[in-house]
């Protein structure tokens, strides 16, 4: 098995870029994975690795030997500093995969769809995607000013949902939400319903706005469903994740 | 007004402990806030600050103006660079603030109580001290390895909810839920009743636990009603956060 040890090493400066540059994901169409959890993910979603790269105090641990067995890539060994300057876990156990990014979902027009509107905080994006995942939203759209859902940081926020979850990213969302088949609901102060008198079920598109600013001006006039999460007096606004676990949630409860 | 330039000035270098050590925040009772933002929620929870620390760019700002003249405390010029290494905001609308932390509350043993128990993202936390906020949380427990509510980090995601929350810090949480009057809820899976079958009006305490590991063994032990949150096949586990706010609000929910 090769061992990188230089900077110059192709594969090594390829992971570089795929850990930082939106722009060098896209042109490469590849991702990079840092942790045995987000490679599991991976695998069990049936995503297919290029190259694994592991240290030497790695190979020889269970985790990573079991996830070197079930991976048809390459694997290669990384040097300790070159690995630390990749990854933000521990070298002992730690692992970093390159894979093909999923091809992005073609739009549906019903169903449970979540649309991002310049969500760019990438924990807030990561924990929405678990709690999409999690609610059964069928696809989840997310604007053009929204974080990479690509990068290290919110696929270690997402952990991994990521790979199961029916993403359009780059989306259109003023024209894929004039197209939707049903009610698109935001929350919104002026001239909304409360939550919890609101009916949640059947085809639904619900936008998330922006942390501070919250939904745009042009799609906060596409909304047809304009929701208030009551709050007690003294709190203007919740955390945009939180806000989206709380609708989300209440569309499980009344589709039960 | 006094200009501060030198890195040797005790109050720069009060400030600069105050920002980065949890154990300088306890032996001196003293807090830092960064950004107008967070001295507007101050001043609005009826918190008295002692300092104002602005830079020459920001003291004829507006917001900046109308603040220093709310707060009644003295104002300090604070040289760009230096402002730079203790603010993440801009210098041109920026503003910090050193105030003493409220007194930690007295347990109460009935209401509404959330027990954090080893939740360590400053983002996590914060975000949840704002939707406990908003739910109407009467107190807040934290752990003793939980992020500092007082940490620049988490009054930034908390937005100010400190300011206002009745927060009881490095919280014996076993001795604590043990002398609750109600039942002591948790997120577990082993034995427990879905969320949506629970009945969480009247006294409670709800317990979450820390990213990954979730609630601590004894802990688990004390709940006497396990909750588990529906969620779709194929994950796992919420984000803490958002598992936070999903609880929270049904409990908004049914107690309406």
């Amino acid at each position: 098995m090769e061992l990188i040890q230089s900077t110059q090493n192709p594969l090594y400066k390829l992971a570089g870029k795929l850990a930082t540059h939106r722009r060098d994901r896209l042109k490469q169409g590849l991702m990079l994975l840092d942790g045995t959890h987000l490679v599991a993910a991976a695998l069990d979603a049936g995503l297919a690795l290029q190259h694994v790269l592991v240290t030497q105090a790695a190979i020889n641990n269970p985790e990573c030997v079991a996830l070197v067995k079930r991976a048809d890539a390459r694997v290669h060994l990384l040097d300790e500093p070159l690995f630390a300057t990749l990854s933000e876990l521990p070298s002992l156990t730690g692992m970093l995969a390159i894979a093909a990014m999923p091809a992005p979902a073609t739009p549906q027009r019903g169903g449970l769809v979540l649309a991002l509107d310049g969500v760019q905080d990438p924990g807030n994006v990561g924990s929405i995607l678990r709690t999409a995942l999690a609610a059964g939203v069928g696809q989840v759209w997310l604007s053009p000013g929204c974080a990479d859902v690509w990068s290290p940081k919110v696929l270690r926020a997402g952990m991994g949902a990521q790979f199961v979850l029916a993403l359009h990213e780059r989306a259109n969302l003023p024209a894929l939400l004039a197209a939707f088949d049903g009610p698109v609901a935001a929350t919104l102060l002026e001239g909304s319903v409360d939550l919890y008198d609101a009916d949640l079920r059947g085809n639904l598109a619900l936008v998330l706005g922006a942390e501070g600013q919250g939904v745009s001006p042009d799609i906060a006039a596409l909304a047809t469903l304009r929701l208030r999460i009551p709050m007690a007096p003294g709190i203007e606004s919740l955390n945009v994740g939180a806000a989206a676990a709380i609708c989300l949630y209440e569309r499980v409860r009344q589709s039960r």
